[in-house]
């Protein structure tokens, strides 16, 4: 157990929330993921977010380099704003949030399903052990300082 | 691709960050999860969070289901929170934030690395198709609509 040096700025996920902790930014990245979603306008139409706030976020996802903006094809006084590899790589986050959504807060069913582009199959997130090969439930994982934990 | 059926009251990581989704929430869970902390200035101290902040999030976690409250063994009069299945269960969103993380914002290395605890083989997320059984990288992945996706 970390305990006291569990620190919050020593630690990837709170990191990571500082770039897309606050309100609306998944949702954001989860429309440009899988809805389809690359202009202004259709994040707004699609999120209902003001777009003052929506301005922010996206402007903060350029300065972090989890999107680029691009011109439309169709349109050079149209941006577009597309995920670049550091901003699609937050695909485990939004499918994790959505299973556990799908577990505990969809009485009617999962509302979307992920699956293969491939091959059509359902995928799912799982946790596995490098050493065992063992897929781990919630509960068998324990934290410790790695490489990058500051001393003192 | 979902286009404009991808509402956000229609999806469970919208309704997953309903409840998680606030400032502190997902590192009170991870302090709750991995750092061993049960008490009010246990997560207190370890966050710096502000009191009133802290206890309106431990009472939404408690009004939903997430965490219990109970009393300490060895105090009557102190309080403890303690992860329920259901908070358990976001353990692979901890997790999948914090990989991100330690891929995207973490130069000296990861400050944190998670383990098994049974064989402390180090642990890691992944997306694996049900029905071809491969290890999907991100962008593999599609959303469709699923069962409890409303109509209209």
């Amino acid at each position: 157990v970390l305990g006291r040096t569990y620190e919050r700025e020593n630690c990837s996920a709170a990191r990571a929330l500082e770039l897309v902790g606050e309100r609306w930014s998944l949702l954001i990245m989860r429309d440009a993921m899988f809805g389809g979603a690359r202009r202004f306008t259709e994040f707004e139409r699609s999120l209902g977010v003001a777009s003052n706030v929506l301005a922010a976020r996206l402007e903060l996802f350029i300065d972090n380099g989890l999107m680029q903006s691009q011109r439309a094809p169709d349109n050079a006084e149209v941006r577009e704003y597309v995920l670049t590899p550091k901003g699609l790589d937050l695909e485990p986050v939004i499918l994790a949030l959505s299973a556990w959504g799908d577990r505990w807060a969809a009485p009617g069913g999962a509302p979307i399903v992920y699956e293969h582009k491939r091959c059509d199959g359902p995928v799912h997130l799982e946790l596995r052990c490098d050493t065992c090969a063992e897929s781990l439930p919630p509960g068998e994982t324990v934290a410790i300082p790695g490489p990058g934990m500051k001393s003192g």
